[in-house]
């Protein structure tokens, strides 16, 4: 059984197989049905930093299928204090679980993980690094609005240096052949390392710091927050904070059918006057990380997702 | 689906058909059978205050009755310290589950969440606003002991005046036509406006700061802890903590079926010797708290209760 | 229904009647197949002190068996704060659930719950007192090794002053005619009460402060970590920490057969080059804390365990 630590343990057919097992577990996400395909399987929530909406929705996808969750629970009183290496705690924890979802402070210590573990690992979220489950939920939210997830433009807003999230999302995008926008100050711009990367792989990419420019023509506005914990200087975060603001009379030239994402927490980036526009996805993009979760963990734990799902008579 | 903010959310005839469930499902939180009617349900617990009573109780209610339980955790490392509005926090929470329960430092907070919600809302407490699922099990409990609610003396005793439980349960007291008797210290006392709302609902209404005179007389006497965090003065507190201690001793002149109440934690305001009495009902009250909030779940929910529940065969 | 507060609340035969049923276990708490004995029934887990392992591996039984958790959650934000007492708690919680286990930093805290509690009490360690369910699964893995638990070489090594689990595990052992040999510096010696106990049960024991003249003759090999918490000086820690470190090496003397055990955490007295010898036991010790939890959690709940469990059928 395998991992998944990065995006590229996935081909992009597995990706658009991913999607579609997604799509048919949504009646199962909104509790339509209940249909306990992990009946007897345990996860195990290894969540090294906070998170409030990666292990929720990692706990809601595991139940609403029958699964059950252990926590370790708060770090800080758990036996890493009593200096307990990562490699001793998964050897531990293999032993008491089917499946792992980790996140981790440390860029790589969710393959690390995996290296040494008996059950497959889901990465989510390690540091600087990836957070391929994140990537999907928005891949399922994109291809939902959109139909595909092909040849769309997408821009890319705020915080591209630091968010490990729109660098996992933009290689997977372009991918699938998407325009990608990278909207940022200066100071924030996207690392050079990833556009060189990007543009090996046939990315077509523009950069600006001018937002009102991109609005006309994306199909999707990827809003960022600004984490002021990753500023040193409290000065040099004052300048940048709140640069982009998105309010509802901004998105008058947007296209029809252009969607507004942001992974969530958002501070001030999205008034929320956006919320009752029909361009508004963010909600529903953190309830697609229920589906795209159970899909991802019925795969990783080898078990079939039926074709066919009703919305009030379980599996037919 | 509507949810329940406050104890005016539901008529008597409601409150008493709740109870009625409430008292259908006692084998079931006994654990002396298994109903798993919430089956594939999740309950999100939202306690953006500590609470060890309410939300163990809940979460043994939910479980007793086969569903699941997602909780936030601790409000210190959740996404509420990156800057989430408790509005952006309900929207993701409610696409994670069925019916959220929430206990909230700020009044208004529940109401809050239930304007926005898709699910329905249970408020467990919304700071010195309302807490009726406490008031259900407050009532569950003295309809056992007495089999009516309707015209009996109540001695409502210690901090009237911050205690959101006394005030909740005076106003659903007086509905069924009880008596009520206020017994606390001057600078504890029910405040002027609850006074007089409850008068023009037609209460009658005694106040004295002489615990003893009331015990004769009273059906129940429902004991409150002075909570040293209401008071910003270390010398006030002190003048007025343990200023009302129930013992054994004390309760010689009581009616035979004089019940004592307490929502718990208690401190010092009732003896250990009381525990062994015929009167004691607290612990109780307490375990009461899993029934009371499996029928509020159920009702919630749409579940239906079945009429009868026997304690060895599951529903008949 | 009985508790289990120390070792003595089980004869000889009832030992390997656990034993027996958590072997029978094994394919359930491997995942290779579901068998919810326990459906319907709730563990209150009670962890005043914190503990990864205990209590992960609590769950992680309860819910392979089809049970469910209700956790007490972090002891610094529920009532106790508020001034409740352990007495109180317990009569509350045990009208939550169905058994309880419970860590606590006092000694004798476990025994005193059991007294008023109307569920049975598993004893998840109580301080310097006993640590039962530690010593069941290290019973386990020691028999598992080598077929018996009669007549075996047992050296218990590090800190035997202050760590409850040599205490209990070497009650124990004695009790099926271990000898025993006490290896550790001066100042972390086993009390002389306890050695005077041992002896009057006819325990063969002796004392050294050489690791390496033990390992040729030891059947098991029980290492311990060394904790700085416990040392009121600096210097005093620094003069024992890390004095004795087993390394794959230094077991080239050792008998095939011979395991080496850790309770975890393990600090620096196991080199991981230990890891990949066939004498190494300590990651399926931890994980044998499991099956030896899912068997005791049945006995005390009254609940056979089958005869026979098929590792792809449930049961036959």
């Amino acid at each position: 059984m395998a991992s998944l630590i990065t995006m590229d343990d996935l081909t992009n057919e597995e990706i658009i197989e991913v999607l579609d097992n997604a799509e048919r577990l949504l009646p199962v996400a909104r509790g339509e049905t209940y249909l306990p395909l992990l009946e007897g399987k345990i996860l195990g929530n290894l969540f090294f930093e906070p998170s409030t909406r990666t292990r929720m929705s990692f706990e809601t996808a595991m139940k609403r299928l029958g699964g059950e969750v252990v926590n370790l629970g708060d770090v800080k009183t758990s036996s890493v204090v009593k200096g307990e290496t990562l490699f001793d705690m998964i050897q531990m924890v293999d032993g008491y679980t089917d499946i792992i979802a980790m996140r981790h402070p440390r860029q790589g210590a969710a393959q690390y993980a995996s290296d040494s573990a008996r059950v497959p690992i889901l990465n989510g979220g390690d540091g600087a690094g990836h957070h391929p489950t994140q990537t999907m939920l928005d891949l399922f939210t994109i291809r939902q609005a959109h139909g595909t997830l092909e040849g769309l433009n997408v821009a890319l807003v705020g915080d591209l240096r630091f968010g490990r999230t729109v660098h996992s999302l933009s290689h997977a995008l372009v991918r699938f052949g998407c325009t990608l926008t990278f909207v940022s100050p200066e100071s924030l711009s996207m690392p050079d390392e990833i556009i060189s990367d990007l543009k090996r792989h046939g990315a077509d990419i523009t950069e600006t710091a001018d937002l009102s420019s991109v609005i006309p023509s994306a199909d999707v506005i990827y809003m960022t927050r600004i984490q002021k914990e990753r500023f040193p200087d409290e000065d040099e975060y004052a300048r940048v904070a709140g640069i982009f603001k998105l309010c509802a009379a901004d998105l008058s030239p947007a296209k029809g059918g252009m969607i507004v994402m942001h992974p969530l927490p958002r501070v001030s980036e999205i008034s929320p006057d956006v919320d009752n526009t029909k361009h508004a996805r963010y909600f529903e993009q953190a309830f697609n990380g229920v589906v795209a979760r159970m899909s991802l963990l019925c795969r990783l734990l080898n078990v079939e997702v039926p074709a066919i799902i009703s919305s009030n008579g379980g599996e037919n």
